[in-house]
């Protein structure tokens, strides 16, 4: 018998506990043991929950988890930065295994919490904590026993692919974002989706596994899609191609870039067809050559069956193939991203639009906006320029070319 | 120190020779352990070789491998059907476990050989044999804890793939498969590839993995790509979709049906954007939802490197999760395989013309060729008018439109 103890009984604990339940033959056969959730963590006791459990087994004191000798390993799905990590190195420096699904608290604290469970001799395992169902971060470990990962690309935030994909289909971004919310795939503040953030922590972790470098979120370039209108999505249609946020993270002799910004595809790319709240991660090895994996990024059962697949490796005491993080040094060279971007200022005037005209490889509309292609240029000198220009936030949008 | 015994030494034998040597290092650290070919066994001797390699450890005699105790491992990358078989169950019985990259020999004798290694103890891997690079029998055999398996649909041979984004890009089809002859994609006689034969291996695989029933070749429908032309890769263009070889298996309450077929998909499936040489197979799983897994289906370093990944797992003592294959009866009901069909005659009559008009949906060209979508039809019901009106195997065009 191996004893869990689930933190958190949301979308995901929910998820877990009734894979588990529903799956309780295989699971055993597999695994030679039964698995079972011996205490649930929950902030109020007396919440109405959408399933029924067992009241004996629900606590709103985590001492009372951390104290039973009979748990072995901690499923942390709190989804909370500061209760997350605290819970997470507390069940790890008492000797228990750990699942989570919380990639704020993974991004923040990665070295710490690994180097912690390596010194305990325990497990710390996180595939929910990117990509949702795809098991990217198995298939990544797997891949670096043969493999230089040179290239890491990936549409990681499943709400904004959502919102893309609604707007592609004509709704503005309000009203996207608003279905998105309703569908229980953006939260109520969305800024953590919209502005990129969730991408860039998902891209540290699986930059810091495949780099085997260290690569902080201070070190991956920002842009969300703040300032995106119906206007883009129209143009880039009509180039024949669509806007993803794409995280990426590229190896040259010189060092490496990492960014996390809208990406206009092309018809032919392999992300062209990633809708809704999918995800897409590609991975370039050098013998391997490129693989793409594919799944949901978000929802209850696919992020639940993720922390289920780290719990029965756990159970069956497959060894993961991880090497130690950060054991390389490697040179950020941020600053050498360029491409040729997509830019629309929405307030535009005879200077401006000269200006622009200066950089333009090809204008594609000149009347309340301007929007332009702009010749292959260093980003940091497109944003220095609209700097100077003085145009806001909410005034523009811009997007790399791929390719 | 393990010890490899390495059956056949051409593209797929020497990409793990090279992989081996240029990652000697990284091996160790996971391996715990040296990996070392101890003894390669060929055809010819004296054969000049693209790579150098010791002559003492080449040999023609394959018995002086099965009977080198040393020897623990045995990859076989012959690519024959009947030696193969022959050096796998004598390897087998000789008590060595068996990596393979030969799908008609997996595909041929999947239960016996799978049954004779876990009676002996063994390991019997055959990642390579399916979606080259892909590490998609891994992940299946992993997917099957928790989840029933209800769809699997791919693209499975890199050779066809290849040759139908060649005559996209407007060549005719002698000379598309000429260029994958030259590239290495496609063999001297491409029959077994062209003809969906390989592709339908691969099927049978990875169907009988997933719904752990006794899924023949024979159980599988089977209409490879002959007779298509330039007419039909623009007719499909202008409905804005593209055609594609593809493999599917669909279980439902009553049972399954196992097809592999040309498919029209239109630009919105994950498969359209899957060009040259590359696969991509989705896998639907009740609980994770669509997984789809994207690589190179052939070629040297990414077959290679599939093979050695199951040598890995086998080193490491990773109990791969696998159930007993056929424990499940389950119905094949490939007559209620139905849908709407794209159909071109290149021989046509008024008479025919006729006949085709009472089962088309619409009819796209009527001149020297005649083309129509079908109405919902069974594939069956279409198949025995092509009969009855007897029209020749090359002289028409089959492919049913995706969804």
């Amino acid at each position: 018998m191996v004893n869990i103890g689930l933190l958190g009984f949301g979308t995901v604990g929910i998820g877990v506990f009734q894979i588990l339940e529903s799956r309780e033959e295989e699971l055993k056969n597999i695994c030679g043991c039964h698995i079972k959730i011996k205490k649930i963590l929950v902030k109020d006791l007396n919440k109405n929950r959408p399933i029924k459990v067992d009241a004996s087994i629900i606590t709103d004191n985590f001492d009372e988890i951390l104290e039973d000798e009979d748990i072995s390993i901690i499923i942390e799905a709190t989804g909370a930065l500061e209760e997350g990590y605290t819970y997470i190195s507390k069940a790890l420096k008492a000797g228990k295994h750990v699942v989570t699904a919380n990639k704020a608290v993974v991004s923040k604290h990665f070295e710490e919490l690994t180097e912690l469970a390596d010194k305990m001799d325990l497990y710390f395992l996180y595939e929910a904590s990117v990509g949702g169902g795809i098991p990217i971060i198995k298939n990544l470990k797997e891949l670096l026993v043969l493999n230089e990962i040179v290239e890491i690309k990936g549409i990681l935030n499943g709400t904004c692919n959502y919102i893309l994909t609604k707007m592609e289909e004509g709704l503005n971004y309000s009203e996207a974002l608003k279905i998105a919310q309703e569908k229980g795939f953006a939260e109520l503040d969305p800024t953590d989706d919209v502005e990129g953030l969730d991408a860039r922590r998902k891209l540290r972790i699986l930059g810091s596994l495949a780099l085997k470098a260290k690569i902080l979120e201070k070190d991956i370039f920002l842009r969300g899609l703040r300032g995106i209108g119906p206007i883009d999505i129209e143009y880039v249609d009509k180039m024949d191609g669509a806007i993803r946020l794409i995280g990426e993270i590229k190896v040259s002799q010189n060092g490496y870039t990492a960014i996390v910004e809208p990406i206009i595809v092309s018809k032919n790319s392999p992300f062209y067809n990633v809708h809704n709240e999918k995800n897409a991660v590609l991975l370039r090895g050098d013998q391997v050559g490129d693989l793409i994996f594919y799944g949901s990024g978000a929802g209850r059962f696919p992020t639940a069956h993720a922390v289920l697949c780290d719990v029965i490796d756990i159970v069956r005491g497959v060894e993961t193939i991880e090497r130690s993080l950060a054991i390389r040094e490697l040179e950020n060279i941020n600053k050498t991203i360029k491409g040729r971007y997509y830019l629309r200022l929405s307030k535009s005037s005879q200077d401006i639009y000269t200006i622009l005209e200066s950089i333009a490889w090809e204008v594609l509309h000149k009347e309340e906006n301007i929007i332009i292609m702009t010749k292959d240029m260093f980003l940091n000198d497109i944003l220095k320029l609209i700097k100077v220009l003085e145009v806001k936030e909410e005034d523009y949008f811009l997007a790399r070319k791929e390719g």
